[in-house]
């Protein structure tokens, strides 16, 4: 990823290090949610890591396996110790993915997850899209330059192949803090172009840029932001069928990345 | 640091790793802003690791130095690689805290820099606050437990003896994105009761509480929120002098730290 206008640092830096000539070999998905993990744990047959790569004490799992020709590897930020609720957002979003670049050197991050999505923008519940690009909507540093800083735009890695292979849709992402949207939130949102909104995409896209690792967004809608029912009790009632449908992308997607170098992506 | 409510984790760490019971070692003062890291790395006499405990390519800088009977490290998150900002807010604060718990494995973590602060609450220009309490106030997650952990109410370690010794301010800590302030941003800032809004010290309190490491926060007041000016420009003009204050309150505090224990403080 690089930021807008200066053309694809990641790629380049990729093709820089000869990778691209290579088959991807380690991949590294960073899922925020138990529930949205654990569909491909079960798919990939993964198994908790007993001895983690990760400091004592922190709550990061990491679930891995061998498939296909492919070194799997699923960090999930783990149940927060205090209170045990999933370990959310970009700040843990941001740790397990530098962590697990540390750690494991992965040749591809993906990012998968579930979003909210504009119905103003083409989405409907369980579609799944891969991000174009991605954007924060809640860092507003009204400072020059500053300002850039905060929005954070970031290319993705481009993947025209894989999306004309599985035909799913193509994106913009913003990423926030809040399950919620407030008209500021909204406003940041609109300037970004959004068509889907989660809470942790851009902060994993900051670190994987920062690193220099290639990295995809794959985010499955459980909730129409610009619809009639609230966000919150949507996101409930629909996680589980979505995170189905989120594994089956996430599959084919790994089927397809499978063998394959980072320049046919 | 620990949620409100079940006692002052930290501190029993602390007391369990027997840290209590001898002088404090090594600091790490973490510091989003290079003016406000430059007056600091001369008052103490640092100088510039040239063999980073980084990753290659990230722009964080170590700078570190003996002083008195302290080893001390300040960290800097560094200018933005694309855009030549400082890296400012919660994610490259957490990124460098973690990195530098990992790499220094400190006693104490000092988060200094400059804030907002309420009149309303008793802030003016230039004061300096140690913190009492940190919590965000842009991670709004309407469902339950969710929503607590969004906030990340946190109690800061217990400092009686130094906030008697310096004669410093004690005030909570509110803590988000962005530099401006939302009718949002406001009500979760009444609700978190603070007197100060910074960019970055829940961050830093979170991953501090993560890998049990106590932490303090020490923060400058260079505008007043509820004031008439506009954030951004009072922000702008006080910056240099206020720099200057928190430079001294920090020399302050490292001077009555050296040669003392954790329970001392």
């Amino acid at each position: 990823m690089a930021p807008l206008g200066d053309g694809s640092d990641a790629a380049e830096e990729a093709i820089a290090g000869q990778l691209v000539n290579r088959p991807i070999s380690t991949v590294v998905i960073v899922i925020a949610m138990q529930t949205e993990a654990l569909p491909l744990v079960e798919k990939f047959q993964l198994v908790e890591d007993s001895e983690s790569p990760f400091p004592k004490g922190v709550p990061w799992v990491r679930y891995y396996g061998t498939y296909k020709e492919l070194n799997i590897n699923l960090i999930w930020p783990g149940k927060d110790p205090s209170l045990g609720v999933d370990s959310v957002g970009t700040i843990s979003a941001s740790l397990v993915t530098y962590a697990s670049i540390c750690a494991l050197q992965p040749d591809l991050i993906i990012n998968a997850g579930t979003c909210g999505g504009f119905k103003a923008k083409g989405a409907s519940i369980s579609d799944v899209f891969v991000a174009s690009e991605v954007a924060f909507h809640d860092r507003r540093i009204p400072i020059p330059v500053f300002d850039v800083y905060g929005v954070g735009l970031r290319q993705t890695f481009p993947t025209p192949n894989l999306l004309k292979e599985i035909n799913l849709k193509a994106g913009k992402l913003s990423t926030g803090d809040s399950l919620d949207m407030s008209p500021q939130d909204e406003a940041s949102i609109i300037a970004n172009d959004a068509t889907v909104k989660d809470m942790e995409g851009a902060a994993v896209a900051y670190v994987a840029d920062l690193m220099k690792v290639p990295a995809i967004f794959v985010k499955a809608v459980t909730d129409i932001v610009d619809g009639e029912k609230p966000t919150a009790e949507e996101f409930l009632q629909n996680l589980a069928t979505v995170t189905a449908t989120l594994c089956l992308s996430v599959t084919q997607i790994i089927d397809f990345i499978s063998g394959k170098c980072l320049s046919e992506l």
